[in-house]
């Protein structure tokens, strides 16, 4: 019974952490503005309880004796694979001491406030200090975790399981040579912008990305879309997979292509198998998160694909733009699908990264991704941030940063605490292109993109992806989905493709 | 630091039932349909962390030692008190044997959704097995907890802390002398009855309804108001205090009384002070519940006050009516103020407990509570409910009960597992004219209700039941605040003014 113990206190802790993200869903999209400060109690009591869980003596005695009773199954024994699963992630967790989480979480608090201030003001000045703390810690998280070539990759692998500063880099390089000349090629590009800031009545908006994200296969029986002002996707378990949207009524991209990105991540929650629910295959135990997918990486994956390789292709407006139209027929009336194919894929340099579009897009994470790096081994200093920002933002977009509050201080991540997360961002682009390449070798699921049929799409995602959870590693998923590693090709090819039909 | 221990493990479990009673807010105002079975785990592993650390050896010592380290402090020292009060109730649930609270929750489930079945087919013998397991188990439960006289007193005190079914029937009779005669006399008043079921739009009768509820001194900035199907009120420390409304088109007090009802809830527990927060007095430990009200009466008083006393009075429609004839300019064009006072007023004797006006609830209760009481010793059994039902509704209320799902069959509680908390409604009534009485006392209420400010009596009631969240028991939160314990004289005579009023 030493496997049935070990289950049960995994789903435990499942449920905890369920129950926190249910905490900070209601935080975001409900709560009235007094209930702020006993949120945060509550959210760091159950927390502090999941950790207690998970690195306590019973879930470890538990570990040893499941290890003792499955000593005779084969090595691919699921169960198996979920308590070592389990113990690893553990070691890791357990490596970072409570002492540090107690005061990052002290820190972020504090930092938060700063940096939202400071970002008001334009101050950098004054979120430093902050930064410069935030910076110390992480690098003794770092420290704590361990690792063998460069103090980012422990950090980064706390997000992406296997990812390496070093690798990092190669994937960069490939895609700052590919993608710069396609943006010179695409600002020729002919479009007419200004039909998207048309005024949209936002509850047409809400009612036809709904409705495009059930074409997808989004289950609203065991989901909702609410509103927010940062959209975000969050799950209590496959069952119960929330996402929200943020509508503005003379932005029309904004809501649509954002839902259905939450959409996408929120497929990937609701294809995790039933009998992974509650299960060590949707938990992760590192960063305590009740969550199905393999990594965030591999979730950004699914949002990109389903928000850019079909909301943004033009066989998909060939084939929904009449039903758009016919939600905003005054709006529309002298536009064509063709136009608004184009207009959604219109690429221009911006300073704000939530802002870009695909092809410029990665360079705001390179940009991040090698300031944190550098930020870890003490080779970039906090105070010198401005002047970096703006010496890369002019070498890779062509822009001059008029302000911090448009350059450095934009992002909210560094505030929380969170170091190592933006490199998934683009690791999730090149790999959605990769799953869609491997999808569309087959022929139902390209038949049914033709045909604006999304359900064959959706099921390999389900066969490919969704129903593994988090029980292969990034590398495997993708190995076996489509037959290779992370490779930046397929994604070339397609930002390819598409400036090739946008120029055409 | 034992006591700062002991509040700290007081706190925490105060943070786990805040969570559940998140959990439990969401699943019924804005969980999708598939989200049911997963949320109940959630919710069972919460309530078991809970009782985890409220009966466990952590909080024990804690105790003990508290109290060695408070031993020189004054008798009445709030400290004292709260270890005391948890040691007290912690008591009480340690004596439930967890095998116990385990097959109680099961039975639950089943017993719910039989009870449901049986309801919609009119078939009291398809549940009266389930009935017969549940009333095993609460007579368990009872002896278990103990008590001196009856073993109703168990069940009816861990609801309603001093109450004995002794006390009850004393309170009982005097109600039935009382309110038999009026019941006669009002049914000869004059009142249009009919006004109230005209088209009034569901999101008009929202906003009236929260209009009313800010002006009574419901904080909208700790609260919200959303829809259900049944009404209710919770609360996640006092900074966050929800009520919930069922609006239907064509009854209009059905929405607006029960909004100023939960209101009533929600402002006692908008007024548990700060210190309170997270503490013993604002934690039920024998029914692991977050909740600031010193008990289901006392919480009951303050929405029927707010409802009742003040709601269904004829100096709030004289001074509100405008604002509602504003809201719905059409339906009440020819309707008078003192129309729709007399309109809200009537009594006519129903079936339905939820639906029945002020003069015929009671009986509603009494009859539950006699029943309650007899199976509990075994003097009455499952199997004759229907014909006891039937036979005491015409004695009280003088109608015949035309089916078991409008007799036995139409209440959740006893499916749920819920014997004892009936009389909790009567005493609620009963406490809120006392309160009420005691409140006119002072002029600045009198004048305000005069006037139509009703600021003066939320801070008495503020003053005088709300801060002392549960640091005082019903009896000695009466005693204090009018000068007397339990007694229907106050509510009587409110009754008695009423029903003159009504036939004048």
């Amino acid at each position: 019974m030493s496997y049935a113990a070990f289950k049960s206190e995994v789903a435990k802790v499942n449920d905890i952490l369920c129950a926190v993200n249910l905490l900070t869903w209601d935080s975001r999209v409900m709560m009235p503005p007094g209930g702020v400060d006993a949120r945060g109690k509550q959210i760091a009591t159950l927390i502090g309880l999941a950790r207690d869980i998970a690195t306590g003596d019973g879930l470890q005695r538990a570990i040893e004796e499941a290890r003792a009773e499955l000593s005779g199954v084969a090595p691919g024994d699921i169960r198996l694979l979920a308590v070592e699963q389990a113990a690893d992630a553990i070691g890791t967790l357990s490596r970072i001491p409570a002492s540090l989480v107690g005061a990052a979480a002290e820190l972020k608090t504090v930092s938060q406030a700063a940096w939202s201030k400071a970002r008001a003001a334009n101050d950098f000045a004054a979120f430093a200090p902050m930064l410069e703390r935030t910076m110390d810690m992480q690098r003794e998280i770092a420290s704590a975790i361990g690792y063998d070539d460069h103090p980012y990759d422990a950090l980064v692998a706390t997000y992406e399981p296997g990812m390496t500063w070093n690798r990092l880099r190669g994937l960069y390089g490939e895609l700052r040579e590919a993608l710069l000349p396609l943006l010179a090629e695409v600002k020729e590009a002919n479009v007419r912008a200004e039909i998207l800031d048309r005024a949209y009545p936002v509850d047409r908006q809400r009612a036809f990305s709904s409705l495009i994200s059930s074409r997808f296969g989004y289950d609203f029986n065991r989901g909702r879309l609410d509103d927010t002002v940062h959209p975000f996707e969050i799950s209590f378990t496959r069952s119960d997979v929330r996402i929200t949207g943020r509508f503005r009524e003379t932005w029309l991209p904004g809501g649509l292509f954002a839902v259905w990105h939450e959409a996408g991540h929120g497929m990937y929650e609701q294809g995790i198998p039933e009998e992974f629910s509650r299960s060590v295959f949707a938990t992760d135990f590192v960063n305590l998160y009740a969550v199905g997918g393999a990594s965030f990486g591999t979730h950004e994956s699914q949002s990109r694909l389903w928000e850019n390789r079909i909301g943004r292709s033009r066989r998909f407006w060939e084939l929904n733009f009449a039903d758009l139209r016919k939600t905003f027929p005054d709006q529309l009336s002298d536009v064509s699908a063709e136009d608004f194919w184009r207009a959604v894929n219109a690429a221009r340099p911006g300073f704000i990264r939530v802002e870009a579009d695909e092809l410029t897009y990665d360079f705001h994470i390179m940009l991040r991704s090698e300031i944190e790096a550098g930020l870890m081994t003490g080779e970039i200093r906090v105070a010198d941030l401005p002047s970096i920002w703006r010496e890369r933002i002019k070498v890779y977009l062509g822009l001059d940063v008029p302000s911090d509050t448009l350059g450095v201080l934009q992002d909210v991540h560094w505030s929380a605490g969170m170091v190592g997360s933006f490199p998934t961002y683009t690791i999730g682009n090149i790999m959605s292109s990769q799953f869609f390449a491997a999808a569309r070798k087959e022929t139902a699921v390209e038949l049914g993109l033709e045909a604006g049929d999304y359900l064959p799409l959706k099921t390999w995602l389900n066969d490919n992806v969704h129903q593994f959870g988090r029980s292969k590693s990034p590398s495997q998923l993708l190995m076996d989905a489509t037959g290779s590693d992370l490779s930046t090709a397929a994604y070339i090819a397609d930002l390819a493709h598409k400036v090739e039909e946008l120029t055409e």
